[in-house]
């Protein structure tokens, strides 16, 4: 830790370790140690769970910036890091985002020490620079998902919403939640082929879509004690979801074009929300994706017998099927 | 580049690129690289080029952050990089701070690219691992000066001045851009010497400070079309520059009391910012800091001796410490 002479690095670093030690449900490092212990890599289990770390840290990295961009003031049933540093910070200052402007920057010192734990982990030299990429890949694709996302939210104008969904849901949450952690604890494991890879990608992007799908469902339809984040925050946001879609393609004429001008309204009220959930479930969309969540979780428990994993790895995978089965 | 196939990724890719492109001193690399080849190291020229272009990614990664915190329209004489953002796709959003929240994920997009290039480079295993580090140190401290800057920046009350300008120039510039530049390249030459790494820090810290008080004269008496920024800037923002402690530090009772109100009025109008330019002028804090630039520089070129480096590599520092002389 540099700068620890200063108060305000020590402030700084308890509001992250906090931040990154609120519960969670930790899936990407399990899926990395699960999947790199399967393969049988894990040996040094010190290393090998620093190196699932990485996960973490730049998971908070992204929620904080997520945060930011989405202006929320709950995350994991405590304060965003933004609005603590607004409390902390706001009163010394003529700058109305102080907050969000020190949050910046502290996601940033989550990929400092991020850079600081893969240059010291004693992992091998060829399978480092394999894991190293695969992070900066696995980051590409969810920053794409992200800016998709972005532009897609509180749109003014609905365009295509079957692919861009199902595209935001593959980068975001398919790739960057299930298929890039399996692929790194494969890596880890010191394996690099490439029929095994393309089997854990069978695997895990259909149960990536899933547990998106069932992370649209919960935004709309669960409570926030359920997902520690306010639920209407995904239709106040005008998030282009899997239930939005389904809405959109399962009405017609007048009541699909009713849906969008209300969806697309510039400032939604409670009551906005609560007709747009109505229609939601009026419309059969929650059925239709539900099916699709099930369909989705087959398939991917139809592979998993594919994968040439340890017991225990097995065990682990198939009972993250079985949660992600439960809507 | 992954999500190549999607136009937008084509599009943003091209915004990145060009804003890296732009005109710019390239202090950093061209540090590396020469204290690199200084210290006999760089024979593979396109791996080490390709690794010196890191730091010119991570140098886009913050401007374009500080662009947004800083709520700037131009870089580098051209648009910044969330106003290229905002005018592409502000018009279809209700999202008003589309361009900031865009531009924020792209310059996620440029560390993501670092983990790539370093994973694929082909420097020797310990090197690398050193290397991992120091880029870490290198931005953890660097973002701890960001922090700082933000925090005293556009304060209701200034507190330390004399601390905290030279707290700020020394984690954010003479660390960031001098130091750890160099440390970079000295240890990428396989070397690892304690006794020369604390050479290079008392060469390459006076002139870093040194190259921050130029960029504080700058910043308050330089041209819009030398510096690439508006030159109100700084004291718009309240930047508690070496400047603006040497004005304070030198002035007196009242009118001391009456500079560090109008310096941290809450808007500063042109009026505002022409008187506080005039007072800076009379105060002699120009001179002072002027005394202290050159002292500084004179300081590094007296330990430029001490450096065990070929004559290419010591031609490279002297002209840039004759470059740093010059105000």
């Amino acid at each position: 830790m540099l700068g620890a002479e200063l108060q305000m690095v020590r402030d700084m670093y308890g509001y992250l370790s906090e931040f990154c030690a609120r519960e969670g449900k930790r899936i990407r490092p399990l899926l990395l140690l699960a999947t790199c212990m399967g393969y049988g890599g894990g040996k040094n289990r010190d290393d090998i769970v620093r190196i699932a770390s990485v996960l973490e840290l730049l998971h908070s990295f992204l929620l904080i910036q997520d945060d930011i961009i989405d202006r929320s003031d709950l995350r994991r049933g405590g304060k965003t890091i933004h609005m603590i540093c607004q409390d902390r910070y706001g009163s010394g200052s003529h700058n109305a985002n102080i907050g969000n402007d020190i949050a910046l920057i502290l996601s940033d010192v989550l990929v400092a020490n991020v850079h600081e734990v893969v240059g010291a982990s004693k992992i091998p030299p060829r399978t480092k620079d394999r894991f190293m990429s695969i992070i900066g890949q696995a980051l590409e694709i969810t920053f794409w998902g992200q800016i998709l996302d972005i532009i897609n939210s509180n749109a003014k104008k609905i365009v295509q919403p079957r692919e861009v969904a199902a595209q935001i849901a593959m980068m975001k949450t398919a790739h960057y939640t299930v298929y890039y952690p399996m692929l790194m604890g494969y890596i880890l494991a010191g394996r690099d082929s490439a029929v095994e890879i393309e089997h854990i990608k069978e695997f895990s992007l259909p149960l990536g879509l899933a547990f998106q799908i069932r992370d649209d469902i919960l935004g709309v339809f669960g409570s926030e004690k359920e997902t520690g984040k306010p639920s209407d925050s995904d239709i106040l946001e005008g998030k282009m979801t899997f239930l939005i879609k389904g809405t959109i393609e399962n009405l017609d004429g007048k009541e699909r074009r009713r849906f969008m001008a209300l969806f697309t309204k510039k400032r939604k009220d409670r009551r906005d929300v609560k007709a747009i959930r109505k229609i939601i479930s009026a419309s059969g969309s929650l059925e239709t994706v539900k099916e699709m969540h099930s369909g989705l979780v087959e398939q991917s428990r139809a592979r998993l017998a594919d994968l040439s994993i340890n017991n225990m790895c097995r065990g682990v995978l198939a009972g993250l099927v079985g949660i992600m089965a439960r809507l």
